[in-house]
Order: C-alpha cells, then structure tokens, then sequence
C-alpha cells in the first residue's frame, strides 16, 4: 500500500488512523496548493481529484477517507478503530455519518467559499454568499453535537474510534482556517485535548 | 429488527436496501410532518431526532441509513449490496461518501433552507441565503459525477450497490422538491430509469 497525501483535514485523518494502528507505508506528497491534485496524474489516480488516495499493491486506488479506513481496519483489525462486532462497527459508523454531514461538510464548505476561495475557484464550484450560513451551521451543530456527548469520554463512549479522528481532524483545520471551537461546547473543549494528547494527532 | 419509517429519501434508501435483500420487517410510521420525530418517544430511538432508525432485538437504536445498511448487509450478506471482499465494499464505501458529500447533502440543504423551511425552522438551523447556491452546486456535482460514470452499468461498474440506491433516492426526491435531473447529465438521466425500473425502487 502506497498512501498519496497533503496538507489538508481528509489526509490527516489517514495519518492518524494509521498511526493509531501502529502501521507505516510509503507516503507520496501532492502540492495542493500548486494544485498538482487537479493534473492528469493525479486524475488518473482520483478522477474527483481530491487528496488522499491509497494505492493497493494490484494498482488499484480507493479514495475517500471512510473508505479507506474501513479497508485498512479489514485488513489489519487491530487495534479496533471501526469496531469489533456488526453492532460497535454500526455505532461508529452512524456517528461518522452524523459527524460528515452535520459538522465537517458545512465546516469545509463555510471554507471553501470563504477563505479558501483563491485556492478553490477554477477547480470545484464555488457560491461565496453561502458561506457565513454554513459557518454558523456548523456552530451550531457543534452544540447539538456536545449535548448529546455528555458524561462520554469518547464519541463512542469507552471505545476511541474513526468518529473521533474524522471529528478531531476537521475541527483542528477549522481552528486553523478561523472556525473556533463553539465557545459554549464545553464537551468538545475537554474532548479535544483528550484527542490532542494522543501521540496519533501530530502525525 | 424493526424500522422507525417516515416519508423522505433517507427511509426509502433504506426500504429499498431492506427490499433488494429480500427481508420484511416491521415497519413503525414516525410522522414528521407533525414533527413526532422531535418528541421526547422519538429522541430517545434517536436523539438527533431524525429518521429512518432501526431498532435491534436487544433494544439497541441505530441510525444513519449507512450505517443502518452496512449492519443489515453484516448479518444478511446475499444479495451483496455493499462487496463480498475489502476491496468491493471500499470501491462502494468510496462512491457512497462522494454520493453523501458532493450531491446529497447540497441538494437536501437546498431543499431544508427553501422549500423545507415550513418544516425545518424551529427544529435545526436554517439559512434561507445558503439554498440557491446549494442547489447550484448539487446540479453542477452531477455533471461531474456523470462523467465519471461513462460507459458503466452501475456506479460500481457491474455491480449495483448501495451506492446506487442512496444516489437514486435522493435524485428521486429531489426531483419531487423542484431540483430536476440536470438535462446535460445523460448518463444520469440513462441510469434512474435501470434503478427505477427495479422493483425494490418503489417500496
């Protein structure tokens, strides 16, 4: 396996992920920034032209970050980060979803339409007026998100999971890119340094 | 098993994933235009108050309709609709995150922040300013889904998927909600009427 990686939330939470099953492959950069993404190699590897990608040892790639990490725990299934049973992997796997749509994709979208216009414009559609809206979203939902979350210490309660990462990851690069942690989430402001200490978060 | 079920495309992917199996199980109605789904009896199944949610012989809820399927496939692995190896559910774990991500939640919030506003204001936040260019946005992912897709029977080539029903559904109910096909789509337009002519699509 062969791990094509950024900068960015989405390859962050495959470093982290494998870092947290204690595997290491070979990782080859991509510029972003040059927009290396967008080039015919790249596309021949992820037609969606988005970071990372994971090369299989057949040539096949698999791209999308739930994707991959579903195969990588297939594959190597310890430590669990999906789960051990259909009913701990259907407990992550529904608190990755709420997590996708509720938080991460208004996050990322109040992003590229905002701050991250000079890098997106010309390579996915961009709608500059709906970003204030899904900023303010994805605050809210924060504190939906921390409400239910109390007396947890993970997402999944006992057991750290994918949800954390995918969660940890994207509000990081929020904090990066001007989104702060909802003041009032007082179960994410503890989370995150419980997330933050782990030696995963810095790969 | 039994089903928490409402009108929407989140229960239909569902019904229909159920329906393609070949398994009956009860269905509870939950009516959402009377908001049952954000009573305290409903956010105790599930308290993000949404809908469809399974419940499990042992009491345990499940929501999320990825994860609702995923767990139904572990227990019921024939028909395959997510992959019989790692490297078919990655290829359809893959599709379904861009279906999620890139056309779904941008037509749905083009939907809750215009003509969903009766029934979405006063239970989750809504920004009437963001819908307009959501719904650009989703018509403009479909070209580029489209594109990807040439040639292929299925959004996994050979194999029809829960890739498939999830894009379906939504398609479909967009369409009901005044966002049509985009007409350039041609490989779009080709395909809803393979899935449709399906009997599981109707249930």
């Amino acid at each position: 396996m062969k791990l094509y990686n950024s900068i960015g939330p989405n390859p962050h939470a495959v470093r982290m992920f494998l870092a947290e099953k204690g595997i290491e492959i070979p990782k080859v950069p991509v510029d972003l920034m040059k927009g290396e993404n967008r080039e015919a190699t790249h596309l021949a590897r992820n037609p969606a032209g988005q970071l990372p990608a994971l090369e299989l040892d057949d040539g096949t790639f698999i791209s999308e970050i739930t994707a991959i990490c579903e195969y990588v725990e297939e594959l190597h299934p310890n430590p669990p980060l999906i789960g051990t049973t259909p009913k701990e992997r259907a407990e992550t796997r529904m608190w990755a979803r709420r997590v996708d749509l509720n938080i991460i994709e208004p996050l990322a979208g109040g992003f590229r339409n905002a701050e991250g216009l000079p890098i997106f414009t010309g390579r996915i559609p961009v709608e500059p007026e709906i970003a204030a809206g899904l900023k303010r979203i994805a605050q809210n939902r924060q504190l939906w998100f921390d409400k239910m979350m109390q007396g947890r210490q993970w997402i999944c309660g006992n057991r750290f999971t994918y949800a954390d990462i995918l969660l940890y990851c994207f509000l990081n690069f929020g904090q990066v890119v001007g989104q702060q942690i909802n003041p009032e989430a007082m179960w994410i402001k503890a989370w995150i340094e419980r997330v933050k200490a782990r030696p995963s978060a810095s790969v």
